[in-house]
Formats: structure tokens, sequence, C-alpha cells
């Protein structure tokens, strides 16, 4: 049996795609190391027509593909149960859900008011032109533009993270105690900034600042060794 | 031993704590049915001096008096193990604190944009003064302006809402297939605008419109058959 895991390739080899984090956690988490590790571009999904779809991440475990990085995780969930769980059950599977649609829904577009301009910069040069294209028709505004007027939109970042800041305030992780899936949810957003921006997210005295230090360092600082910014 | 639930009293007798909720619904999620609920008035907190502090719900179970909702649903989790769970494990505890701060720090005021004024409506004439005061001061405004302008905020409690949104738009309950405790969290807020509004905060084609019709069917139709309104 053998484990590939197909992930976004930015510029210099960066790696920085936060659904693909939140994938590379969860194997982590389950003790699971990929075989192999196989970069895309965001323009060259001919890699990926095996999957039947054009998005990293894609898993292949053996002779399963399983693409979307929520779908990976309920799969090793329910592939491996004698592994660590992602989840600790059907409660906690559910309300990830709900993580997963807050990261997805708010925190990213509310992020991305923030560090677009940096994340442009740091794709491949041939995804450029495909990178503003489509971003700037999801945001209506160009990328400069937007870029020039972050401040302003630092403000709603800092709200948006609300409920996240003050449960890890109160405690070590999202999920409690000891990490799991909700936590690599919202920390692949981070790493999506860490990998392109060296714009301060956090300031030093939010709870969400020293948890996310917590994360870096996990599974032997597996996030911490990859190419980014630390700030 | 006795269980004795102390809860807020609005006008005609109307109980409308959202927090209050969570922790009814927490009871009969385990199976406890309390022997007395004791209502109180926001003025008429001397009732409630054995706790040591003057907020609804308070629970006395035999000598054991614990204030808070999310504290009392802690207590009930680790006093009644053997009943069915509210959280069904740590993860599902951990980020239940999550939706937790959501809904008392982004849904409340969302939800308190568009219906305070009906909230201010509906509490006993002898609060009024009191509400007047605590809520204008919160919000830094007048309860009359911000319900004459309440349109303009519908936009805001859409979006609030999203994540819980395309959760149950994925599946029954905002904890899974069962309710579990993050759902009582969530369904209390809704029950604060059902003892007190007729302003219809959700769409019919919302999915969390037949979420909020499964949370009201629950236990015999607990929730239902408290006073309100249905929209």
């Amino acid at each position: 049996m053998s484990l590939v895991l197909y992930e976004l390739l930015g510029k210099d080899d960066l790696r920085f795609s936060p659904f693909a984090w939140r994938t590379r956690l969860a194997l982590a988490h389950k003790g699971l190391v990929p075989d192999k590790i196989v970069p895309c571009l965001f323009t060259d999904k001919t890699k990926l027509a095996f999957s039947g779809q054009d998005k990293v991440p894609v898993l292949k475990d053996g002779d399963t593909v399983v693409s979307d990085s929520w779908k990976i995780a309920t799969y090793l969930e329910d592939r491996y149960p004698d592994r660590p769980s992602l989840f600790g059950g059907a409660v906690g599977r559910g309300v990830a859900k709900a993580i997963n649609y807050y990261c997805d829904g708010q925190l990213h577009p509310a992020m991305a008011r923030l560090i677009l301009g940096d994340v442009f910069a740091n794709v491949d040069p041939v995804d450029r032109e495909y990178f503003r294209k489509t971003r700037e028709a999801r945001f209506g505004a160009a990328i400069e533009a937007m870029h020039a007027e972050r401040e302003k939109h630092v403000e709603a970042w800092k709200n948006v993270l609300l409920p996240v800041r003050l449960t890890v305030r109160d405690q070590a992780f999202l999920s409690g105690d000891a990490p799991a899936y909700p936590d690599y949810i919202l920390f692949g957003t981070f790493m999506w900034a860490r990998g392109t921006s060296p714009f301060a997210l956090l300031a030093k005295d939010d709870p969400l600042y020293p948890w996310r230090e917590r994360m870096l360092d996990l599974f032997g600082g597996l996030a911490r060794r990859a190419k980014g910014h630390s700030v």
C-alpha cells in the first residue's frame, strides 16, 4: 500500500495551501507518513485527472482516491479507526463541520483581504495570470487595490476570530486539552499566511498567538520546518 | 436529591432566556426533570443570593449549586456520565466551547439588533427600566432607535449564520446525526427570539428553518410548548 498526497506548489517550492495543511496534519495525527508528496501548480492539474476533479489536496491510499480536505479527514478517520481519532466521536465530527465552514466561509475571505497581494507574489510565475483572474473575479477588486487597502480590513479580521480566540484563551487547543482535526482546520488557514505573507496577523497578546506556536511545534515541528514567515 | 432550576421570568410568564433554554434542553438530554423551576425577574435576584452571583440560569442539584449555562452543562456531563452524553467526548466538548463563544459573541449581538425592541416589550414591567439602562449602554443606542433601524442589520445577521447554516444543510444537527449540546447552545438563541419577537429571522428555504423545527420537536415538543411566536 502506498500513500501519496497531491498538494499545491508555489514559487520557490513553497507549500501554502491551507487545505493541504489540514491534510498534512491529519495524516501526522494518524501517524501516517506519505510515501510521496506530489506538488501541483494551479494551472497544471493534468496530474490530478485520475481523481476526476482538479483541486488539491488529493490523497491516494493504495487504490483509493479521495479529494477535498474534509472528505480526506473523514476517510482517514473511518479507514484507520484504531489510530488516534481526528474527531473523538460523532459529536466532534459534527461540530468540526461547522469549524470547517467557519474557516472557509468567514476566516479565509477576511484573511484574503489582508494577504492576497502577498499570496499573489508567491504563486509560481506560470500561475500568476490564472490566480489574478480567478481571485479578482471572486473578490471583485484588483489584487493591488486590495493590498493597498488592507489596513482597513484589520478590524474585521480581528472580529471574525472572536470565537476561536476566546476558546484557546480557556483551553490549550480548539479541541480541548489536546489537538484534533478542528485545530488542523483552523491552523491550515494560518499556514496559508505563513507561507506567503510577512503581515502580522496576530498580536503577541492574542491567545491565538501561543496557540499557533503550539501548533507549529506539533509532530516534531512539522509545520514550523516548512518554508515561510514567522509572524 | 432535588433538582431546582432558576431561570428568567418575562411578562405574562414568558420564559425567553437563551441561556436557560440551553440548560433546559441539556437536562432533558440527560433525562433529568427539574423538581422545581423557579422564575426570577431581572431585578429580583435576591432569590439567587445563595449562588454567590446574580445571573440565571442557576442549577441546584441536592447540595450542589452551579451557575452559568456552560458550567451547568459540563457539571451535568461529569455528574451523570452514564446518561446520554452532551458532548460525546473531549473533542466535542472542546469545540462546543467555540460554538458557545460564537453564539454569545457573534450571534446574540447580531440578533439583538433585530429583536431587542421586542424583547424590551416582553420583559416584566418591573424590569423595564433596568433592561433599558443596561442594554442601551451595551449597544450604545436607544432601544427604539435600534428597533426602527433593524432592517439595516438583516444582512449582517444572515452572514453571521453562514457556518451553522451550511452545517445543517449537510447533516440533520449541528452535532451530526443526533442533537447534542452544541445544538442546544444555538437553539437557545432562537428561543430568545421565539419567546419575544414576531420578526421572521429565517427564510423558509434556509436550512436552519427545518433544523429549528427539528429542535422544537425534541423531547416531546418541550420547546414548542413554550409560549412564543412561531416564526
